[in-house]
Formats: C-alpha cells, sequence, structure tokens
C-alpha cells in the first residue's frame, strides 16, 4: 500500500507551498535518477548547522571537543532513524521493488538519508528560518536530554591525549599513600608529566578515582600555565 | 606591532556591534581559554552550508557526490588559509609569545581557523541572513571558478565503482579494431558487464580514452534502464 505524501507532511506539521519537492525527498535512489539524494545532501548541511548553532548556545562552558562530540551523537545515523521511526517514516518511502522486498523502509540509512532529505526539501520550500525552527522542533526531546557532563572526557583521556599531541611520554600514575582499613581504603596517587615540574595528587576509594583526581589536577595545572 | 582588530574588520566589509567577539576571533588558543575555538566551531557549521546551498543551487546537475567534492576543495584547510592571506587576516592574529615567535600568524592551520572563527563571529553578532552574504562575498571568485566538469569522475571510475557497489564483476574492455596509419591510429575498445546484455564501444586516439569513450556508453544505456 502506497501511503500519500500529503498525509506525512501534515503528521510531520508541514505545509509545502510545492507538495513534488516533497515527494522527492521521500523517493529513495532505487527508483531511479530522480531521487532524493541532492536533498539529502542539503538537508545534512542545515541540519549540522542548526545543531552546531543550538549546542554553542545551549552551553557556553562547552569547548569545541565537546560541542563536536554533542553534535555527532545527536546527528548520526542511528539518532536519525530513531527520528525517523517516531514519525513513521519508512511507512511513506518511495521505493523501488528491490528494496521493497528487502525492508528498505526498515533501515536505518534508508530512514536517515529520507529525515535529512525532508531537510533540505523544506530549506527549498521555504528558506532558512522555518527549516531552523522545524529542525529544532523535531529535536527537541533529544535536545531536552542531553547532559553535558557525559559528553566530557575523563581527566585521564584527555591528559594522555594532551600529552600525544605534544609528542612527549604519557603521563606517570604512582600509588605513593594508602590509608584507612581494609573495607574503606583510601588511595593517594601522584600524577606526573614531562611538561610540568610540579607533581599532582589525587585521592580517591578506587585507585581509578584517585588517578582521575590527579589527572583533573594535572589539567588545571597545565591550563593555568599556558 | 598589533594592528587593531577594528582596521581589519573595516577591511573586510564588516561592522561589529560587538566589537569585543570578532577580536575574540582573532585570538589563538596560545593566548589561553578565551580564544577562537568554539567561534571555530560555529564558523565551520555555517560556512559548509553556505557553500551547500550555493553549490546545490549552481550546479543543478550534479549529483551528490560531485556537490561533496566541489565543497571540500572549497572549503579545505589550504582553501581557507589561502582566503585569509587574501585579506592579510595574519598580522592581525592575536598569538601567544611562542605561536608569534615560530611564525603562526603564517601557519595553513591557524589561518584557516581564524577565518571560520571571524564567520561564527559574524552569526553570533549578526544573525544568517548577514554571514550567509558575507561568506558568499569572500568566495565569489573561487565559486566563478568553479567547473563542475573537473569535479566529475570519469566515466572507467564511475563504471567501476557502480559495478563494485552491485557487487558483480568489474567491467571488461577488449580492443576490437585498430584502424588509421601507424602515427595516426584509432583505437576501438569494446566494453561489456555482466548486468548489460548489450555491449557498448569507444573510439580513440589512444587506448585509454577508447576505454572511456566505451565506459561512458555503458554508463548512459544503465542509467536509461533504471
Amino acid at each position: 500500500m502506497i501511503r500519500k505524501p500529503g498525509i506525512l507532511a501534515k503528521n510531520l506539521g508541514l505545509v509545502f507551498n510545492h507538495p513534488q519537492i516533497f515527494a522527492l525527498a521521500l523517493t529513495h535512489r532505487s527508483i531511479g535518477s530522480n531521487n532524493n539524494e541532492r536533498l539529502e545532501y542539503l538537508g545534512d548541511s542545515i541540519l549540522g548547522f542548526v545543531i552546531a548553532d543550538k549546542l554553542y548556545e545551549m552551553f557556553p562552558e562547552a569547548d569545541e571537543g565537546d560541542l563536536s562530540r554533542l553534535r555527532s551523537n545527536l546527528v548520526n545515523q542511528t539518532s536519525l532513524a530513531e527520528l525517523a521511526r517516531e514519525h513513521n517514516i519508512g511507512d511513506y518511502l518511495i521505493l523501488g521493488s528491490g528494496e521493497l522486498k528487502s525492508g528498505g523502509y526498515r533501515r536505518d540509512s534508508i530512514l536517515s538519508d529520507a529525515l535529512e532529505a525532508i531537510m533540505g526539501a523544506l530549506l527549498q520550500d521555504q528558506g532558512i528560518e522555518a527549516s531552523k525552527n522545524w529542525i529544532l522542533s523535531i529535536f527537541v526531546n533529544k535536545l531536552a536530554r542531553l547532559d553535558l557532563s557525559s559528553y566530557k572526557k575523563d581527566p585521564k583521556t584527555e591528559l594522555q591525549e594532551l600529552m600525544q599531541s605534544k609528542k612527549v611520554e604519557l603521563p606517570h600514575y604512582e600509588l605513593i599513600k594508602m590509608t584507612g582499613s581494609a573495607h574503606s581504603q583510601t588511595f593517594n596517587i601522584q600524577c606526573t608529566t614531562l611538561i610540568m615540574s610540579e607533581s599532582t595528587t589525587g585521592s580517591g576509594v578506587s585507585r581509578k578515582k584517585a588517578e582521575q583526581g590527579s589527572a583533573e589536577k594535572m589539567l588545571e595545572l597545565i591550563k593555568a600555565k599556558k
């Protein structure tokens, strides 16, 4: 059963001036050369921009690495396919018979491409502001659930990468003291690097936590010196 | 000698409502944590979008692969550094003493990042339309010089990739005839593929040209059947 694109547009809260461009956005390349690939290219670019801009505003404390990680987490294929499924986009795809038989309307790549193509079609039909508003509206829940802290690198990883970028030996962590009784021990770890004369220490209920603490202090030290 | 950002802004045809964000765009991370990296992230995203949108409009016949190649050719580090040099952006960079000594103001990566950061600053200061217009204005010569044909894949490569994507054996090229005298020969090549019952032939003054011609005809045949 072929469902009418107009119903999907309505469900998505969209009214197209040129309904044919919306239909094109749903047309997979298995149909022929008049397909949604150009619109997908366009949609991908406005999506990337709109999300980058929004994250910049939402997280004034995030550095560009955090922002990139947040963005790629929102606009990757899995995330887009999820949004496409929420809106039943698969039911409205226009697929060649081969893709139809093999269940292409369920495939992440096809769903994600179609969603991006819809964004491209909207941009062509109604301009930047309308596309931006619609993109933000369908991402509203994903954006609300974002938690910057979960995209931060842990301090040990960050310190290690910093050393690698400076092409010096990796940080050295050494257990300098253990305190407390057998069941409530505290580890004290010293972190040393070749780029700072000072060492830092961290303590915690596990060796790992103490190492992270010492790495965090080392990062602060390095940043203060910059 | 430190040159005033205001002079650069004027040379770039820009008047900022908040001059401090423009100064931030020129501030390299060697200065400290208040630097242009977030603005670069933002600028990179609007640049990618503006150029994608422009190419979509300029080349209605280009497929998404061509458009991607065209775009990455325009917005890569070398191309952006070239634009930065044209506008003497290096003279206005705010660099830490280490970068200053080692000639950071001449480095492609630093120049290209600063140009993107200026785009991000303009977006923050004046919104999407103003940024879009300015980006297009500085790319006007590069855009005018674009030639789609130089970004097209040659037919043999395109045909080979098509066969690979369909997971069938690669095309077969066979010399079927040579005509002409020793110093002005014409090669006639036949192209056969497993997905089409017909063969195609191409002719040319070299074997390679004849192969390309036969591949081009095969691609036309395949597209016509789609």
